[in-house]
């Protein structure tokens, strides 16, 4: 039996979304709660906690424009006295009047620039940043059938993605999200990873597929998407979140554990974590009816347990196992890993580390959610509008 | 060869949603059009034109709140001088920051008594419009295991659906409606047939069930439902409506016009637009990027189109060849039916009746969406929230 | 905090299916193995080998035709010997040419009849067995819209089963399947729990509703189904087994563990496995491409540790925390349980019990695959074909 | 208004599938019908019964070992002078019990061979029947997580399609099919159009994407990857057939008639049926409960009747309406053409080409299949397995 080598927890990193401290919902009803952060600032300062108490997540993501400011250097230098960097920049052209029929397929000129130049401008606040990502999700797509013409719109999306490649810096890259449907419910233009992989290959070496763990069709194997990204070489990054339905947006793993576990085997399987990995993990959640910070804080653990859990997993055998076509064997030395209770040698972990053993019942007892409803009073709650 | 009876048609009565003329959209942004009415009566006049473009959609379906009214009779009156009549009450317990953990089937007494009172309101809404039919959508559910209490919930549904039944009068129904999924993200409370079935039998006679088209898992033989409920007597209406995903709310018939096509068969096969028929057609669309009012008299001609196609089927020449195993024969006289193209046969029938052949030209050359354009300025622009 | 119970554990007992032993596969391929039962006795004595190792597996449904002795008292004594009983009856009407358009449902009276002559004998089977309950899965349905009328189906299914239900003894109960599709392709004539709840209850109590775990549309919740049936007193047993895609028949627990907790813990709240629970916990499984034995083995090992877990939750906490709104921590709860690795716990409780704390270990070491390989030679292996 | 240019028609060629005549059904039950072919001879002479009354399918597709014969040369020669030519050349991976655990992706190098050699075999077929085409679908896959390495078994497929590739001649090609799952449960190693693609992308410009319409998950929008993969000049073929949920094999355009006329609008936008087009199209069914000749004379109709109201479709107004954001006017012109009952207009066009009007009707009053249930006794009758 190999040693299993849990010194690779090390490497983990997790982004987290600026977005997800703010108040988000569905389309019937969006709730708020007390002490939701109102400006960039307070996210930025609700990430840090989240960082504060677990030691996982280094980094917070922007939207833009909902976090836009005047200065990014100062922001950049306020994350970082909070003890975290700014991290990928997403761009939104989902929520302008003009972008109601498309955004870089648009067949209007002037509406695919207008789109371009907000991708201009998001590069422009990654070099102030100091950001590596471009993240591009697109809400592109179509309704009805007829409503546009599907060829067209790959071919204006390729030409559109060209023009915004040229302005990505040599340390930066563009990375495309795929999304199988939403907004759109007929044709959304990005809608898988062939998709993303044809579009990114033809731009270039900086150029990486987006995986969302919500955005796929009823019963896809994700893990072999992972699996297959990473063989391509062109596995940028990941929206980590879970799902039952479509994309429900849901703390990572709360949905089929299971599922996170081999997912994130297959990243380890892939070199996805070792040191210099191309592969960003990140959340990209919607605390609907939960709270926000501890939301973020469970996310985060389920992900490093779960890492832990496929940390396990003794690959010896289970390539032994493999090559003889004992089934059950193979099976068995995989379930084994995710069955063993990993939490206590994590909580030994963090002890070690300085961190609190249970980050989630440090947060309970800090009293900070108290003191941030007491304090962000008056103002406008942030959310997906601003 | 029976002779196809298309005088069925003469009862075909569709309600219009009153909401589906108001802005509505996803999460993630709502688009707003020139026109969009400000007021129920704005709303009921929208009705009104698509009635009297085709002659198929009498009566008009209230949202509670969303067209609370201080004089209901008022406006009945004003329907009624429009050549509409106020159909079912809708309610809403969606809304209010009470309802974050469930209505109906909320664990506090205060919040389950809350949500039965906004429920008598809306039958003493129904008194006074004349309405024969409250519809129930429940949004409630939960997004996590755990989160909730499956089994306590359906027993608190239960009560509070009698204490409320109580009130129904005797002319009056209780009509329940089920979905798979949306808003909740879990386990949703009434999530199938089954549920609604297992409800409105426990009532009493005058609970009926709500079958909305895109409430289904994927997959889902909705035909074999409407048999069914039309079999055992409890098939109280239609939410109309359709979809490739997800609760799309797309125009009906625009997905899957053959599935349209053999829902409308089971209809007429169970005598569901018989004179008398206890099942009432309404649509229940969010017209996101199309206009409205066209919106509206598309989804209406569709259903009539379908109708007069299903009713176009030899059923003895089918009932024969089902009896002979004659899989293909069977299929076939299905399928001429659906492929004959009864537009024309449509097109004289409007015209003896005094309605334009072609609604949805005829209302493009009317000039009446410049004219609301012009004329419905400023105020708030109705939607969801209001 | 209450202290988990696990005396409940006691109460557990997983009916092993005969067929499980045999060969199965899919339709493009099925392989056979060394050591495959040839005979009912066979397969008998790999359930009580399974039953032997793990004290879990008390009975063993048969499947009549595939099961048919002139003797059924004599088997009944055979597998007394070996230390189980013969346990649920289920009956075949799919694999004559004559059900090729149906059975219990077809247009032809004499196919009818043929097929509760075929129930009849299977509850004559029941007698001699001292089974309790006859199940019916049924594979009737239609491939092309037109092919069946889906009414006339119901009514003549309800009317067939009124007729075998007459011949239920006072002691014994009819259990009516569902599934959602396969072999059918268009209808299916019991797809779903409603369905088979309208029936059941339309026979009287001792009719009940069967739920395969496989059956389901994708994204379906199949706790909340486990939990209403248990409050409608109509839950009658499982078909346990798991799937990622259509009807995979794979081991229970093996795609999805948390969904098994989830399950059982329904079960367990519903009263599932407390003394005198109507409800009988069953396998049906298709081992394609694993081992049989040590496949039921494992089988029945995930059930008692899923059962187990589910048992460890700390139910009084979860209420509180449901009541008060605290979705993370309710939710946290229920993982708690679940994350928390049980097979420590039950390795001794097996050895209390004189069984082996590891019975895939103990299997494997005991050369009893080697032996039934060189024992069964000659004769035809069994599968779904006879 | 364009004139729609029917001309198109005339290069609509469909390829049967020899395995289409002989029985197949599911894993549960094949029914075998009268009159079923015994040899490839007898599949060859009902394809050409098929061709002779529609003029649509000049060549027959042969699956080897189930089509193997001494000599093939006699083979196409016997088929030439029934008027129709041998086709595309399916290669089969599935049925040797060595291919239990994969055939090109197998761990062991004597497997990989065995199957390697096997594709060299069908290339000498096709070298001798004057086939362009080879196709295969594998059914490599696995069952249960940790079976297999997903990453390695990509790696050994990309390593033995290599091997193939070499001996594919100038004017031949290699074509990959894809599909969502079945017979593997699990994992399936060419799942889905990304993955064929990037692996026939890796072997060079004779290799091609096979898109069978069945084989993929549910809600997936199939057009859209019919314009991407023509886009990308990669589209090789179809397997035409229909389904409501796995890969159910029905006849092409039964199951969503709407949903094949979008497939086929997006085929001729993308030049699919141009002249010298590269895009085989092919019918891939199984005739289960339906009589087989008759069952692909009405599939191949289908594809006709869909690619005729495709080709009705306004191009220059969908267009216009397209850029000017016109949702319902789009969608009105693509609804227009296919509501249009073009049979009549089929109808003639097969008169001028002294064709049968009706060719269902036809064959019925062809007293064929009497003759040939006659005829054919004795023997075995052709299946999959043979």
């Amino acid at each position: 039996m190999t040693t299993p080598n849990l010194d690779l927890l090390d490497n983990l990193a997790i982004e987290l979304p600026s977005w997800a401290f703010g108040n988000s919902g569905t389309r019937f009803k969006v709730f708020g709660t007390p002490g939701t952060p109102r400006t960039v600032h307070e996210k930025i300062a609700d990430a840090a906690k989240v960082n504060e108490l677990t030691g996982l997540a280094p980094t917070v993501a922007l939207h833009i424009p909902w976090d836009r400011v005047d200065d990014y250097g100062a922001l950049r230098t306020y994350a970082q006295d909070l003890g975290v960097r700014l991290g990928t920049i997403n761009s939104n052209t989902f929520q302008d009047d003009d972008y109601k029929f498309g955004s870089l397929t648009h067949t209007d000129k002037t509406v695919r620039q207008k789109a371009i130049d907000h991708h201009i401008e998001c590069i422009e606040v990654m070099n102030a940043t100091g950001s590596r990502d471009l993240k591009i999700w697109l809400a592109d797509g179509t309704n009805y059938p007829g409503q546009g013409d599907i060829r067209g719109r790959q071919d204006r999306l390729a030409e559109s993605l060209a023009t915004i490649y040229q302005h990505i810096g040599d340390e930066q890259r563009l990375v495309l999200e795929y999304k199988f449907f939403e907004p759109a419910t007929y044709v959304t233009d990005v809608p898988d990873w062939g998709t993303s992989y044809v579009h990114v290959t033809a731009l270039g070496e900086r150029a990486m597929v987006c995986l969302d763990t919500g955005h796929h069709a009823p019963g896809t194997n994700i893990e072999f998407i992972v699996a297959q990204l990473l063989r391509l070489g062109r596995l940028g990054s990941f929206d980590f979140n879970s799902r039952f339905y479509a994309d429900d947006d849901l703390i990572v793993g709360a949905a089929d554990p299971f599922q996170l576990f081999r997912i994130l085997f297959e990243v380890i399987r892939g070199g996805g974590i070792d040191l210099g990995s191309p592969v960003a993990l990140m959340l990209d959640q919607c605390h609907n009816v939960e709270e926000k910070i501890p939301g973020q804080i469970r996310s985060v653990l389920n992900v490093e347990e779960m890492t832990a859990r496929a940390l396990l997993v003794d690959t010896d055998s289970l390539a032994a196992a493999q090559e003889t076509g004992d089934v059950l064997g193979a099976n068995g030395i995989l379930m084994d890993a995710f069955y063993t209770d990993v939490r206590p040698l994590l909580a030994r972990r963090r002890a070690e580390r300085g961190l609190p053993t249970d980050p989630m019942a440090a947060y309970a007892a800090s009293g900070h959610a108290a003191r941030i409803a007491e304090q962000r009073v008056g103002g406008t709650q942030s959310s997906w509008g601003a």
